[in-house]
């Protein structure tokens, strides 16, 4: 990717809604966003359309086979109480990952959730033409313009579990990051408050491939690149679902790097 | 009203949230607060159980006689079409009072939009237990606690036509006072933003009584204290209707005072 030095002045000319105060920056010329929401429609819809079959229920707990020789995953059980049997689970449940019953405890992935708050603003006029990202007082914040005039801000970081109110601790902060760094954002339309939960791991890196049960593979971890990480991350779990064999760039996630036993073994 | 004078120990002795910054106050201790929400529907729900035909449409003109000798406001018509005939109509329509339709020049109500942006909270624990008022860098701010836990935080006044978005600046300016006065505010729920229009005078008082139109009776302009003195305006323009005659305590808020000639006839 291009990385180029810019001056402050460099800054405001690309961005000259750009905070008088703003003494330089970096350009990332190959940088991209997209709008997860529509993302995650345009993926379901292309995955339908090659005979995916997405089923959208609860799994309540993992089916374990413990036929003799080793215990193996076998599928899940649904909240109804069906039960979809499969060779291969892929659990990829974000930051409740952790909390599937019937998953030993071994293989359990050490996911926590931390949560995030992002405003939605919008603009009737263009505002800033690429993503800009700023750290004010030691705390990071990002403004995405979308191409119809959303402008999306965020994000906190808390640690506060499965919380997601919208606390007006966390908006106060992100108006006022976002506001030292574009000042013009108060005159922008606040339309959205939300807050959510990234899965976070230990060492907040992925959590990608086999787990210590036989027939369970995981996908998750991502922490605050869920969405930016999903191409490399299906390509992965494909060629390992296809092969049996996690690509190379794949092994520094495995799930087993937090058992120091499994791992010096 | 018992007013009585505190030192920020005082203050702080009577709401342990408030900030170490506030150096003093004063001690309304008959101050009260109602929900204007919740004051709305008991008002309706009083009136129609005294009878009174409520007709909730738009009204889109005002009809006047103009028999001859003396134009007189004669009922309004509303959108489909029909009409309701009255002897007086008492135009009470908030800032819109000087947009409908039919009104003379010289009886339209001077009324403007005066924005206000108000946040409403939740808290899980005793936050404040009674309205606290203060001033934070030249502005004032109110945080209000309902008994069901909610507590409002207003309000913006900003001079924006009909505009009622819910802007950045306006939650911000908010949060920011109300975290200066009561830094716990951080910690609370933020359940809704909404933006409304106050009708504001040229003198930010009330305009109640007859205008210069014959029959046309004016009960608009309370700017920021519509609910606070709904029982008053109320009394004086009942006893308008009733007698002919507002009684003096509503004299200085003639409609006519905006008239100089009238006035000075």
């Amino acid at each position: 990717m291009r990385v180029e030095r810019l001056t402050g002045r460099d800054c405001r000319r690309l961005e000259p809604m750009l905070a008088p105060g703003v003494r330089g920056g970096v350009l990332l010329g190959d940088d991209h966003s997209i709008d997860p929401r529509r993302f995650v429609g345009a993926l379901l819809a292309a995955a339908t359309h090659v005979g995916v079959d997405v089923r959208r229920d609860h799994a309540s707990r993992l089916l374990v086979d413990n036929d003799g020789h080793e215990a193996r995953a076998a599928g899940v059980a649904l909240g109804d109480g069906s039960e979809i049997r499969a060779g291969t689970v892929v659990l990829a449940a974000g930051c409740w990952s952790g909390g599937l019953a019937g998953v030993p405890e071994n293989a359990r992935p050490p996911v926590r959730p931390v949560k995030g708050q992002i405003l939605r603003m919008r603009s009737s006029y263009p505002f800033v033409t690429r993503t800009v990202r700023g750290v004010v007082r030691g705390s990071t914040v990002y403004v995405v313009p979308r191409s119809d005039g959303e402008i999306v801000v965020g994000a906190t970081s808390e640690e506060l579990g499965f919380d997601t109110t919208v606390s007006a601790g966390g908006v106060y902060e992100l108006l006022r990051d976002a506001h030292e760094l574009l000042p013009g954002t108060t005159e922008l339309e606040l339309t959205e408050t939300t807050a959510a939960l990234r899965p976070g791991s230990p060492d907040n890196m992925p959590i990608l491939g086999e787990s210590a049960l036989p027939g369970l593979v995981l996908a998750t971890g991502h922490y605050r690149s869920g969405v930016l990480l999903t191409p490399v991350t299906a390509d992965l779990i494909a060629e390992l679902l296809e092969t049996g064999t996690l690509p190379n760039i794949g092994t520094p996630f495995s799930p087993l790097r937090f058992h120091s036993e499994e791992v010096s073994a």
